[in-house]
């Protein structure tokens, strides 16, 4: 076993004898109970840091969203020299590391594409050099264009007409969590030998393919590893051994994270679960008193400080599907032990308070792990937090702890995975809204009128019949999952081969489950849809070529949204049909094939590119996000919006079910204490019923109203809005996604 | 079917409804069985650019051995613009066309390895580019990194230590014949169209891991032909449609070849069987009066020439294994086809006539496909080249047309390919004489005495016995193809990962037959070895540590080459026990596993390494090459030592046995008319005895000596020796391997 000077005082033997952050946790946490009166207001460094900040992401935006790019370094974990956020004040910085060498400046990452990261530059003005675009062209193939050289044409048929969207063939996949804890718990040199142990015990001495691959690829996360060391070396900083206090945790655990972020630009660069791991060095140093609780709050609030700051050179598609700039840096708190303790402490309630202290932000991610067993103390601040800020998340830690354990972290938006155990194949989505077009024109684009799924013979009725829509439905879904798994098969496959997460993956357990995250886009109108031509009569409106390019629907018929079984049983079957058609394919690497019904604020994409549906959505217009219900479709209040949602089973959409809800101020209660009380019950009794996810925002339409009109208001400087499965500054919204957010259904009663 | 112009006159349907290259020459070729008295002087023209590049070769002689080498420029096939043998008399030349801008210039090559390709500029004189080795260092891996990342410890035990040896861990794999042809008889768009259809073609949608790969390789090959006419374009030449005559036939097949070597630094960069395609161009122009026989000399001299001029940057230790520079450009002349017609025509002649005209070269590997049936004038004709300068090699077109049919290549030194259709997965030798050692010593080595084996328990008996011995061996080899073909697996595997041979296979079939070619060295001392164990007293000698360093044999016994079955048997069982341990395992793609017993020059370096053997050889001493008998060991005269190498089944060595043999001009008889005959009627006896390979050599010992002494001598500047499985300049082999050579058994008898 193991001992180091560095644990004295820490118990359990478990993590002495292996890599296993978990066990340390459970040892060696202290549970907190009580109330948000012991938080300190930020420090003088902390004011003055998040003020020099502040005026920098001020200047950012008025240079039209980029302070600063590299063109002539490829970034990698020890590309650059230390950077500060204001080197004329380095000692200010309690948590010190940058991505580049100068803050917000945005680091030149070409492995997942030279073209991607030529355009991000030129689009902002920037000249890429032309050295490195000989080498990425020349002499390295990047993951796009190997991915490119792979497609057949109707993948590539199918990702122009925009049927499957937002693949990861134009940017990393993410997704991946490093157990960023590890560097602080052990230090790198034990990390070290222990990859240095698995590449020895890798396969028994044949040499397969899959044993190749691996040996190389552990081979590579070592190397990263000694990179690590070097980076913190280049800090003033030798992490090869445990942190021996709260700063160098919290310190160790950022380069951690940073070399994460330096080697790649994935979609989501999640934190992950991190706040009651570091309340075990905080608690310590507190209780042997080297360290303040106004101490503790500024590492906190420092380290906040660098997560905000994370960014990457992104091309303006990317900026279409994934609006105001974001790096999912997803960081959780709170969330119950399988042994029935809470795991919220002190340091919980600290991620929390950084919204008070530096205001909100959309980064990091903050993301609470709901279960209605939270201490009251805990539940009350996350909800007055909420109202004040709309920058918080809540997941449901009781239907996720069954299936991941008490150490999960989210990944991307709300996607779990056991942190240092797992990683996912991640792949965007299929638009299942199309699809029921394809299924109803014989595979025809209602868009673009070509022929893009297969020539099935098309529905020539004039009216919809229910049961001749499901049976072409299910054979046109069929072909989706087919070409949808198969472009990710492709995607995963190059990604390992050209830009592999070796910083990520050394952080990880060699021996790692692997997901396969696919995800479905325009659920509510399919269903709506499809209970329309059940419930109701729907009239083809046909161009001259025959092409069904729009519907007219006669009489009523029930809509998801309103708790009403007719229409949410259609959804629930849905859910389970597509997984079907996903999970019986093969899939790169033997990974599990997992669904998400979650889309960001891709929905304004994925709608502008899909025609006019059955119930009643016009061509062009944004589907609604994620699995919220229809715009207008929800007539019955916010708790049975909720309850529509609910019905959908996690454990059929392990890879997220995303809902988000505004509710006016008002529909709480007339005073703070009201609301929160409010905000409580409502979310005790949405995840007591099973669902996944709730995005809570709480203020008025007119507030964004005012907001799109007059964002040059201070007021609006930060005002932070929570869309599907993230947040944003709303400011930094284009004028349609402004305009998307306002027409959703804001709940003025319960 | 597909009709072109240029094809006007030729005749058959399939090679112009497929890509068939053998279908073409089938139904077109035309048969020679006349003497060589039609044959051509060498023109002006190749008189003064034969006498530039002796020029040539004599100052890189002087210089070292390396007149000019690139250290800027990443050879690819459009990375240089179009160089000439003479710049001042570029029309002199009838083909164009250099690996780099100049004649003799090394290109640099680091896909393979950097810090290779940097030591052989810096063994040179020459200072690496500090940029590129940035480059190949930080953003793009190379074969020889992946491999080494991925070795075990055992593997890199069992590599240092000798007992598997020559891997091509340091250096390209080679042994793919692209059907250069095909550029000729097809031009590039119709062969794009083709991979582009393959393409589509691949995989039925599924996308696993092998189709992935293979779509991507697809992808890089119809890339690799675009550059091929970027090339041509670079040099005056449009090969987008089919050669319309002799000339461009001869050109745009070399264009082709040309593109191979500049992207390939492989071990063999073979040429292929291209004599009889040509001959058809050369026949129709020759007929319709547009080619003189003149002409048609210079052009396939000039051709030759550019093959003599194929040379590649290498590494000392490189060339220790593989003397005298050789690229093993290996061209075969001559073989019957499938339908009893010989295959011989007036081409064949004027490949041979090189030798002559030019005077001998160690390349292009000129190889004669023999058959006791082929016309007796070509039989004559190649013994009397032979015989004058010991330049052409042997090898039975009887045995390896039931194989590999009547269109195969020889791709390195001796082994045969299927053209067009068949690639190796090449991986030197497994050192069967130190493995007989090993199983004695249990697993230690008896060089370096450290334990590299398993550690099984070891022969403590003073004397050996037979029985003891082989159960002990058995299990010794079981490890050593193992290893062996596990480390094999992972350099192919990194060889298609980073330095995949796009332009070669661009020009082979899509659906294509891979087989694993693996290779015994000590071959005759291990069967030896056993026969003193069986029929005599060998007593062991022990140092201090009682592990065996030397053995003293008492009593006679029966040797390998003398025809004797008692050894010979020993021989066969060796050969089939080891065969069966390779084929029982996993290999890369499922390809077929072969062996052969060659060893190249490389019998030096693996003597060197190997301890005292039974057989009374010392430790230190070269190995016997190939599958020859042991130097001292024939004293039964040529004929019994060719019975005794013929015993062996070339089906169960299918990637070659061969045989080096030198002949004492008297032996074979008074005058020149003689000499032929005898020659002939020892080529007809050993290969009707279904034997494969042999080395030709006429000359005396003293002639070697006195080129050892004298290496200055005029007369010895060409002097070209066939050595196993390839012929080099004398005087260019180390001090050591010419005194190996000399000692080798000189046949003064028949």
């Amino acid at each position: 076993m193991l001992q180091k000077e560095q644990w004295d005082g820490f118990k359990g033997r478990l993590w002495k004898e292996e890599v296993n952050t978990r066990d340390f946790i459970q040892n060696n946490y202290k549970p907190y109970d009580g109330d948000s009166s012991f938080l300190a207001d930020p420090t003088e460094a902390t004011n003055k840091l998040w003020g020099k900040l502040q005026e920098l992401q001020k200047e950012e935006r008025a240079k039209g969203g980029v302070l600063d790019m590299d063109t002539d370094i490829v970034s990698g974990i020890t590309s650059h020299g230390p950077g500060y956020i204001d080197e004329s004040a380095k000692d200010l910085e309690k948590v010190v590391g940058l991505q580049t060498d100068k803050p917000l400046k945005r680091a030149f990452m070409p492995y997942g594409g030279i073209k991607m990261a030529e355009e991000a530059c030129s689009t902002y003005g920037y000249e890429p050099n032309k050295e490195l675009h000989k080498i990425f062209t020349e002499y390295h193939k990047t993951h796009n264009q190997g991915v490119f050289d792979v497609y057949t044409p109707e993948i590539r048929q199918a990702r122009r007409n925009k049927i499957i969207t937002g693949l990861p063939d134009t940017y990393g996949r993410g997704r991946i969590v490093g157990d960023y804890r590890r560097v602080a718990l052990y230090g790198i040199d034990f990390l070290m030998e222990e990859k240095a142990k698995d590449h020895a015990n890798c396969g028994d001495g044949t040499m397969t393919d899959e044993i190749i691959r691996q040996r190389e690829e552990i081979f590579n996360q070592y190397r990263a590893l000694a990179d690590m060391k070097k980076m913190a070396a280049s800090y003033g900083y030798d992490i090869s051994e445990p942190a021996k206090n709260a700063r160098e945790a919290v310190q160790w655990l950022y380069f951690g994270y940073l070399a994460a972020v330096k080697t790649q630009n994935g979609a989501a660069m999640s934190v992950g679960r991190i706040s009651t791991f570091l309340d075990i060095y905080i608690q310590r140093d507190l209780e042997n008193g080297t360290l303040t609780e106004d101490e503790a709050q500024e590492l906190i609030d420092h380290m906040v400080m660098k997560f905000r700051m994370v960014k990457f050179a992104r091309v303006p598609s990317y900026n279409q599907l994934f609006s105001g700039d974001p790096v999912w840096a997803t960081l959780e708190v709170a969330g119950m032990g399988v042994d029935g303790r809470s795991m919220v402490t002190k340091t919980d309630f600290r991620f929390l308070h950084t919204l008070e202290n530096m205001g909100p932000s959309p980064e990091p991610n903050l993301t609470v792990l709901y279960s209605p067993n939270l201490p009251e103390n805990f539940k009350k601040y996350a909800a007055e937090i909420s109202i004040n800020t709309s920058s918080v998340q809540y997941e449901n830690d009781d239907v996720m702890k069954p299936v991941w354990g008490d150490d999960y972290s989210i990944c991307c938006c709300v996607s779990a995975t056991q942190t240092g155990k797992e990683m996912q194949f991640f792949g965007a989505r299929a638009n299942l809204a199309k699809c029921l077009l394809y299924a109803i024109n014989g595979g025809v684009d209602e868009k673009t009128l070509v022929q893009v799924g297969p020539e099935y013979k098309p529905i020539t009725s004039e009216y919809l019949d229910y049961d001749e829509v499901m049976k072409k439905y299910d054979v046109m879904m069929d072909w989706l999952a087919g070409i949808y798994v198969n472009s990710l098969n492709i995607i995963q496959y190059m990604h390992d081969k050209y830009y592999y997460e070796a910083a990520e993956m050394a952080l990880i357990d060699t021996d790692v489950r692997r997901t396969f995250a696919t995800g479905i886009a325009g659920f509510s109108h399919v269903v709506d849809s499809l209970s329309a031509i059940k419930y109701a009569k729907v009239k083809t409106i046909r161009n001259e070529d025959g092409i069904v390019v729009d519907y007219d629907v006669t009489g009523d018929f029930p809509r998801y949204g309103n708790d009403d079984d007719r229409a949410d049983d259609i959804a629930v079957e849905l859910l389970r049909t597509f997984l079907t058609k996903l999970k019986k394919r093969h899939t790169y690497r033997d990974s599990e094939a997992t669904t998400s019904i979650l889309t960001i604020t891709s929905n304004v994409v994925y709608g502008k590119a899909t025609g006019s549906m059955p119930d009643g959505r016009k061509a062009g217009e944004p589907l609604a996000p994620g699995a919220n219900p229809s715009y207008g479709a929800e007539d019955s209040g916010l708790l049975a919006s909720l309850n529509s949602v609910a019905k959908l089973p996690y454990e059929w959409a392990l890879d997220g079910i995303s809902n988000t809800q505004t509710i006016n101020p008002e529909a709480l209660g007339h005073d703070e204490g009201e609301r929160v009380t409010s905000l409580v019950n409502v979310l005790d009794g949405y995840f007591a019923q099973g669902s996944h996810h709730l995005n809570v925002n709480v203020f008025g339409k007119e507030k964004l109203i005012d907001a799109m009109e007059h964002p040059e208001k201070e007021e609006y400087a930060n005002f932070t809005i929570r869309v599907s499965g993230y947040a944003v500054k709303f400011i930094d919204l284009t004028k349609e996604q402004q305009m998307d957010v306002i027409s959703r259904t804001f709940h003025g009663a319960m």
